[in-house]
Parts: C-alpha cells; structure tokens; sequence
C-alpha cells in the first residue's frame, strides 16, 4: 500500500490499525533544537479523543503518545521523530459479526479487492483512528511555527442542515462547547440536533471551516503543489471528507470578475488588498491575508440501524452495528483539520527557505 | 520553483510562460509500444484552444503539439515523452503596461514577493495557457487507459447563476455547443449570459462537472493519496479553481448516515451498490461505481474594466486591461478536468499493477 | 534531517538512535498475504548482532523485533509494517565521557556544526546500529523475492590486507566461521588477524563481496536510476562504506574493449552471454547473468588506543574509547549488504510490473 | 520508464535518443534572478563535445544550447529552466547494420527484454550523448555554488594500465592537453597510448578523479542520502561506470584504524583535521575539508574489431561497428563527472538551507 506519507520537508508517514497494536508514524523535517512541548501536543490528542462528551462517543481511550526517537533532553534533534499511541480498551469481539460481511459506505469491499487481504477488526487501516497520527504531526507543526506568529484556528460551522449564518464574531468561543462551534446559540441547536439523531441511531454529516491567519507572504508552489491545492489534497484525505473550497469556493462560480477581485491599495506604505475574495492565495501563493476553506464532512457510515448488505460469499443479508459509534464526528474532526493545515504550511514554510539567495 | 510534477508512476513534469518559448513538458510511464494518436491527441489541445467560437478569445493560436523524444515509428517507446507547443501569436505589447503594475487578483504580486523576479508578460509561468502540457499529458493517459474501456467525460454544469436542473441524460450533446453544457436549453441560456457579461467588459465563474464510467475496482491509495484527494489535488491546482466535490459533496453535510449510506446487494452474480451517493470511491479506492466530481471555477481575474490598484512602487493607480481575454474560461477548462482526470487515473493504474502477486 | 528513507516502492523509513528507545522503520509496498516468516527475519536479525563470536564485541544485544503493524493473522496486509528493536543493555556511561569531545573520524563534529544539537550517546543517529532496521526491511524484501528464485549471498573477501586469492568454490561455507569468508583457510588467517588487532586495541577495515543469483531479466532503470547506481547508493550509505565497484569494477578501467566485452551466444534457444565481466548489468538493467560487486569498508574509527582530538569549546585533548567494540566489522556487515541489496531489487522488480501492457 | 530525474530540490529530469530530435530537460531548483552566464554553460558543453582533439572521435557535433523556459532578460526566474540541444550531423545510416544485431556489452538486449520496443538508432536512450542533458545541468549548478567559493576540478588519472604515480600537484594544467590529465608527462603517454589503441580499432577505460575544495561544513543528509551515497549514485549512473570510492576508497580496507583516523586540531580557532583520508565527508555530512573520488570506466563496447554475437531472431552472427568512435571517452568524461558532482551538492546546498532556524 502506497500514499502513507505525506509532505516533501516536513514529512509525516503514518502506519496502524484500528485494532493492531497502536497508531504511530514517523515525523522528519522537525527543525533541530525544537523544544517539545509535550502538554501541548498531549491536548491536540486530546481534542480530537472520543468520550469528550456526552455528543462523542463514550470510549475513554486516553490516547497517549509515546516518543520512540528524534528527542534528547527535551528537545528535537531533528532526527526522526518516531511516535506510537498504544491501541487500549478496542474490543475486537464487537467486529466478530463483520468478517465476513461488507458495511455500505464503508472500505470493508474496496480494500478486499484491492489487496486481496485486510484487517477487518474496526476498520483496520481505513479506520477514522488513524487521523491520530496527524494530529501528532500537525502538533508539531505547529510548535515549528510557532515563531512566525501563525494562528490556525477550526471550528464546526455546519451540522446537518444546522449552520452559522454569518461569519462567527469570536474565535475565541470554539472550544467554550463540545461541538466546537463558535457561535453559543447555534452550538446549542447543533448539540440538541446530534443528540436526537443519536436517539433516532442515525449519524449525520456537518461542515468544518477553518481560518488561518498571520501567514508569512510567499508559501505555497505553482503550478501543482499550489498551496490550495495542497490543502485540499490533506483535508480530503481526511475519512468522510467529500468536499474543499476556499475563498469564495462553490460561490465564486455564480460571482463577477469585477464582484469578486480583490483590489489592491496601500496602507501605512503595506501592498493590502481592500477585500479577501481570494482566501489568502493568489496563484497558489499566500499573499498575507487570511486563509480561510470549508471542508465537507459525510454522515459516518456506521449507524445502529437496521442496512442490507451482502457478504463475502455474494449472499445478501442484514446487518445492524454493534458498540460505540459517534453519531457526529464532525466536532472531533476540528483538530485534524487543524492538524492537516499546519502540516502543509510547515512543509510550504521549509520549501520556501530554500529560494533564499544566501 | 518547485511543484512542476504531477504523479507518481504517470508523471508531467511541465515548463513554459505564456510568452516565452513555449509549453512544454515530460511524460513519464508511458507504456511502451503504446500507438501516439496523433490526432487524438491534436484534438484535445484544439478543444482547450482559444478561438473556438464567439464566445472564447478570438486569438487563433493554432497549438501544435511537436513531440522531442520517445517517439519511434508513431509509438511511444517508454522513455520519456518529451513536447513542445511553441508560442505563437503573442502580442507582448498588449503587457507593457503591466510591467509594473499588480493586477488584482492575480498573481503578480505573490510571485514578485516570493522569487524576488517575473516574467511580467501575460502572467508569465502563472499564465492558463501553462494547462496546454496538461491536456497533452491528459490525452496521453487517455490513450494508455483505452484498453479498460474507462470514459472520462467533463462538462460545464454551471455559468453565473445558470445551472442545470438535473442530471444531464445525453452526455453525446456536450461537444454541441460551444459552451459545453450537454444540455441544449441551459447551454443556449448560457451563451447569452456570457455574450452579455463581455458586453459588460466584466467575466464570470461556473461549475464543470465530470463522470469518469467504467472505472476499474481498486484504483486509489490509501492514506493520503485516495484518488479523490488527488482528483483534489488536480483540480485545484488548475487556475481559477476554487473548490472541488466528490459524489454528494457540499450536500453531504447537511444528511443523515440512513439517507446517505449506499446498500449492497447482488445483481448477477456481482455485488453492487443500489445507489451510488459515495461518488464511487470507498475508502480512497474506487469501487466499480461511476466517479462524479465538480470543480468551481471563479470569474477570470482579467477584465475590461478599470480596477483601482497598486504598482511595484506602491503608488495606487488605475488600470484597464487591454487585448484579448475569455469573459468565460469555463468551458474552455472541460478537456482540462479531463486532463487532469485521466493522469489521476493513469497514475493509480499503473500504481496498481505492483500489487499484483506475480 | 532529511534522507531517511530508501525506495521508491518498496520503501524503508527508518528511524531510531543507538542510545534512545529502540531503531525501528515503516516498510511500505509489501505484497498483501505475504506469509511473514518471523523466525527468517529474527535469523537475519541475528546475523547482524554483535557478540556472536568471539572476534565480535561481547555485547550480546539480543535484539528482538517487534512488528507494530500492518500483519494480521501471521500475514502482511499491505499497509505499512512498523517495527521497532528495542534498545537493552545500553550503557550510556560509557559515553558520558565523549560528550563534550568529538571523537576523529567520527559525525560528531558535522552533525554539531549541520543541526546545532546532537544525542552524543554512542553515536546517536549515526550509530551503526541503525542498521537494524535496514536488515529487517531487507529481510521482508527477501522474503517477497523468494518466489522468483532469487538468491543473494554476501561473503568477506578482505580483512585488512588477506584477501581471497580466487573466486569462492562454495557460497555455502560462509556462514561456517565467525569471520564469513566462504574459504577455510583464508577465514583462518583473518580470524587470527583480527584477534591480533584486538590485542593492539586497533581496529582493521575489508571488503565484503556479493553475488546475486538467478536475477529476473529487466530489473532496473535508466538514466539516473540504473540498477548498479541505486545498489551503489545503498552500499555507499552503509556506515564505514568507502567504495563500490561491480563487474570487473576498476580493473575494468585497465582492460580493454576487446577483453572486457562480453559476447553473446545461443544455448537451448535462449540468448546468454559467453563472460559475465558485466556483472550481470547492461545499461542499467539487469541481464539475467550473476551480479556482482564489492563493497570497501574502512577500519572503524572507535579504537582503545589514545588519540588526539578536540572538544567542542576548542580545546587540544587526549582521549580513549571505552566500553565494546568490534576491532573488525565486515564480518557483521555481510547481512546488512545483503539487505540493501534486496531492497534495491525488490524496489526495481516492484516497478518493473507496471511496465507490464495489461 | 521511470529514472529520469535526478535530485530532490535541485533536480533535472532529462529526456532525448541520440538520434531523435535532441537531448534536453527540465532544471528545477534554480535561485531566481541567477545570472545565465549562457558562455559558460556553453564552454561545458564544449568539453564534453566530441570532435575536440585528435584522440576524441572526428565527430564535431557543435552542441549548442537553446533554452525554452525559465529565463527573462539573461536571468534564471527560478520557474522550470527547459533546453534542448538539438542533434545534428547523425547519421543514422551507420546504424541500419544493427537494427536486429544486440551488440556485446550494449544496452541493446536488456531494452528490449525490458521495454519491448526500443529506438535502435545509436543506443537510443542509452546513448552517452544523454549525458548533454547532464553538463547543462551540472553547469546551472556551478553558476548557483560560485556565491560559496566551492571549486570542483575533475581529471584523467588512469588510462588503461598508464597513471598519476602521485597526487598531482597543479590542477590548472587539466585542460592543457587534450587527455585532461594534469601531469604533462603522463598525459603526454596516455595520449599515445590511445592513439595505438585507436590503430587496434580497439577502446580502452580509465579513471576519472575529483577534488571539491572550499565545501561549506554540513552538506549531506544521514542516513540514505549520505552526502558520499547520492556522489556514488551520481557517478554510477553515468555510462561506462562500474566503481566509485571516496578518501582512501578501497585501500581504507587494508588499513587499520589507527592508520586512517583523521585526528583533530585546532587551528587559528578552527577545528581542523591534520589529515583528510577521510574524503571531506563525516558520517554522510561534509566536514569543509576536500572532498576527493575516483570514478572507474569501463573500455567503451563498440570496437571497430569483429564481435560475435546474435541477432533478435536468436542466430549467432558476426559484427562490426561501423561510424565514429572514440577509443577512450575518459577525457571526455571529465566534465560530466565535475556535472553530477555539482548537482549533487547544489541539491544538499538547497536542502541545507531548511535547517535554518529562522
């Protein structure tokens, strides 16, 4: 299996399963003599742990990175960064009835195509645990950058057909509520909303939106590794993501050219530009404005209710999901997507160091 | 600059600027003894070309395609496949005023920021007229994909406001407007919003749509390279891209699991998916199932209009591009999608045969 | 630190120092089902350990591996296999003195001056035991291999200045002394040279040879990519490698075209080549005749003797390595060549398949 | 076929058949606004013609330059840098002979086995003339390093069994002979040397050498990409090589540790080394000493001299190579070698960059 790795200096390659023996990956471009905040990086975990409230799913699984090398005294030496989060509390047994069987919506069918062969225990690599790795690295990342002032902040701004209606005043509210949205009253309807599709033993799918501001000027590569194209890249490989947009996204394509261009003036001698249509990215280079993207999150596939299916053996059958399963897992996906973006600013941020001409 | 390459296995590696030398790249993973439709190949960049009707530029610029390398008696010999699509027809001058000018909403300022340097004459590398490589590319993996039977077909859904009501049912009609919307109504309503917008000296955005038949099951590489998340990758690394979405998409968010999860059940022997919401990729891997994807294009940042602005000395002025440019670059951006699609597509193929056991 | 992994498909991330918590790696691109030969790869494992004999350092390491993921039910699944060897009997103290000194012919001193920060325990990153992980990902590379037949066999041919005075009779003695060299009476002379050097508290360099047998025809790619330079690449990054030859290998560069060439005759329908002064190479890709090559290593540069050196305040000193070492580790690097050696091979036979037209 | 490119940052992807259209590539990683000194990059060009001097083949190709991309106004953008050298003056005809005749100890059979199709015409893609690509790219290199001081002097030190008997003690006497190699006496008998070898329509190998002076401290990365490691792939993959060793190479295995150690002092407040048998590199990093190689080549395979062989259909036969050929191209690898060598440290300049804290 190919696409483990993701970035070109800063570097994650991620390996586990579900139900193996731990989620863990391999972190290279960390800049040497980085001090490892270890609480830091413990609570980006920690945010994106089920069994953070009474909306997420109540498996307490206490996710605990474990360095294995690159650190010495506190600190990163640069080498790499090898980490493992031991897998606890997975009971396999509730997976006994899927072997044979092939989930809709799920890889369960893909994968044994494929490759012939698969880990059926929970989802085995194609399960959503495996964004544990990314959160570690994005943690890291975002130590990197810390020194650039760079401030990546998500949040839920959809749940359902529950959304913000304008942009949220205050960033500051995200975590104030266990759905992540910033806006009090309508992470109040989210929560009442999630808790009924739970009764219902349905899921639901939600929109998190993340803005990304004090970017440096000038990261991000034409023509292919446009930094947009990058991110989009990372937050749909994120499981259950089925969209990105930026800037104006979806809605530029109904706008004008002279409705959507940003025009340039000068402030206090700066080159700014009156509006940010663009998201922060010309010609997929930052140009010193905020970032801002929407990533689209489907329903998770596994419900409680009754679904057809068939098995391996081409027989149909009935299946119904056993144990602990978010019925919204859009509120946890907000540190990933954080993660993620910090991975591929961190990988543009070392690229860029590299057009220096001394 | 970095991020010239796209793939893996099937890989283009493009150079150019709009007013330099020419376009050009380097095709690797060509399957040896491959036949080089010449025509075929010829046709795809005629589709991209501008002059095609009223409602694209009237430059003629008659993009012919000369191949340097890998080429022997009309096959493709498996080493690199080397072209050039000299520039012809370019009227520097139409720039001059540019020189020192950054235009809103493109890329001038980013790239001056950044490399420090820039051919200013026409947008230079961050020029659309760079996508000529990709669609050469593009018809080179449609050639090497013939043999699956697989049918990659793109199509303008959306101009302005103007969209369509359903699901095309005559994907034939496409090529029979120049609009490229397969619907003889909408595409008419079409080009007469666009006819309107360039009497308006303004451009406007829209939505190409793309369904990809006959896909074998497997393609796709978990965990950062799913094919969607390259299709990602692709479509937005095209210029004026601003978002992209698979199967039900945006829609996604706003469903419940039940509504949204596709059953299976088994249909001569062969297990299917009654409906097809997931887009048909499960997992990063595709499943059989039709791919469907859309690509929002934002209005050209170029039009006819003054804009206030910035130069290089940080004086605002005013500005009024001159020449000839697209009020619409979106139907021209089909054989592009398709392009793009089809080096995805290439690329998994051929990533695929690894697995295989002997 | 970049240049941590090795392969294109079949792919090697290592991590780990000599003195943190273990060495371990991701392998990727193992073929799914692959029947994981435990008690294979931990013999492979053992061949590399120290203190197998008394010619080897005493340290008797037992280095065990311990899969993290990626096998299920004795099987590789595909997805990356993470392992980890767990560091024991590790005695920092003997490096407490060296802490502040950098040793000659060591990387202390350049990997002070490159990352500003550096484990000095026992060499840290650059500890020959990181070779660990690179006999285990061989070790699965062999493995995959196992059904094309082929068969790679590494031996010592020099130690200091005994050399084999004639092609080796039987590759089945190697692993008959201590010392590797497939000939009993040359392997005599070197395993009492080495105890002699022992007893001067020096250590004494030599060259570890290897052929490769039964090579599928087709295996490697021009231009950059030629089998032998990725083979050189990989012995050349084996610490205290000085050089690579193959084929005749610089005697080639005395001979002349008529002596060197090798002529092609017919046997049994089949094409074979009447002299093999190729080394089973031509032009970068394998012919199916034996390969060929040696591998010079350097005296290692720890010895009990007192040596002149500096600290990193700039200071003149004196010092003397303390603790366990190999005065002569060819013979324990015959397993580590014969890794990389399957890993390069694996990689090539991996992207050979996708020239496959079907 | 993949191994086109060569580099991670600094990276040329080649293309071109030595009787196609011509050799090019795509220079990625070049520093905008790097001044294209367009005579020097020829003058490199130069050397590696052919048709220099009596001993090199009568062939007076007249390479020139033509780049399609990347530069404005005589300076480098830092966009794709593309170029061609177009071929002329082949004579294909020479090759007719041997469209179905695989040629001893030529790429010629092992293409075919591999690709199943192959240009015949000159060696196609095997072809020495593809190493065009790499003296133009060697030559960017040079221009980017000139800001660091760096110097990179290759010669002839070995032709046939005639060679330096010591380091020679001038290296601006290379080019004063048309063997390249610096000491007159020897030059002046390796010149007669290939001229008899010429009347036996026989060829003859030799050894190319490389000294690096001024070599900023901290290039190279550990672990596989030892700085030593991508020199040793670098060289290998230029035809007709078949050995590589740096610092004292394959005589450091007959030497003990106490002999090759490399023992520090301090100088001036600088940490120096009192003796360089290292080579100038430490645990893959550069250490500012010299770095120093040797490069073995084989007697190119096409004599004038009757070969037996066979021909596609299985028949043995009898050849004869008919056309221009040098008998020794090791002077003429003089500056290909100095190419890569600049490649490979421009590649390790740019990543080193990434390290920097700010």
């Amino acid at each position: 299996m190919a696409g483990n790795t993701f970035g070109t200096l800063f570097k994650l390659t991620s390996f586990g399963e579900s139900h193996g023996k731990g989620i863990g990956g391999i972190i290279e471009g960390v800049t040497p003599g980085l001090e490892l905040d270890v609480d830091f990086i413990q609570n980006e975990l920690n945010r994106r742990r089920p069994g953070q409230s009474k909306i997420t799913t109540p498996r307490d699984e206490k996710d605990q990175v474990e360095f294995l090398s690159g650190v010495f005294d506190g600190k990163a030496t640069g080498t790499p960064l090898a980490f493992i989060v031991w897998n606890k509390d997975q009971k396999s047994g509730d997976y006994d009835n899927l072997k044979e069987i092939y989930r809709p919506s799920h890889a369960d069918y893909t994968y044994d195509v494929k490759y012939g062969i698969r880990d059926h225990r929970g989802g085995g690599r194609a399960s959503a645990r495996e964004t544990i790795a990314r959160v570690v690295a994005g943690a890291i990342a975002k130590l990197m950058l810390r020194q650039t002032g760079l401030d990546i902040k998500a949040f839920v701004s959809q749940v359902g057909e529950i959304g913000l209606s304008k942009e949220p005043d205050d960033l500051t509210m995200i975590e104030a509520t266990p759905v992540r949205c910033p806006d009090p009253e309508t992470a109040q309807k989210m929560i009442e909303y999630i808790d009924k599709i739970r009764q219902e033993k349905d899921s639901v799918g939600g929109v998190v939106s993340c803005v990304i501001k004090n970017v440096p000027i000038g990261l991000g590569d034409p023509v292919f590794d446009k930094l947009h194209a990058k991110l989009g890249q990372a937050m749909l490989s994120i499981n259950a993501v089925k969209g990105f947009e930026y800037g104006m996204g979806f809605k530029a394509s109904s706008m004008k050219g002279s409705q959507h261009n940003d025009e340039f003036f000068v402030k206090d001698g700066q080159i700014k530009a009156k509006t940010n249509r663009s998201g922060g990215i010309q010609g997929g280079i930052s140009n010193g404005e905020d970032i801002y993207f929407n990533v689209a999150f489907k329903p998770v596939a596994t419900i409680l209710k009754e679904q057809r299916t068939v098995d391996k053996q081409g027989n149909e059958t009935i299946m119904k999901a056993r144990g602990r399963h978010d019925p919204c897992v859009v509120p946890r996906a907000v540190p990933i997507v954080e993660a993620m973006a910090a991975m591929v600013i961190a990988d543009a941020w070392l690229l860029n160091k590299t057009y220096r001409n001394s």
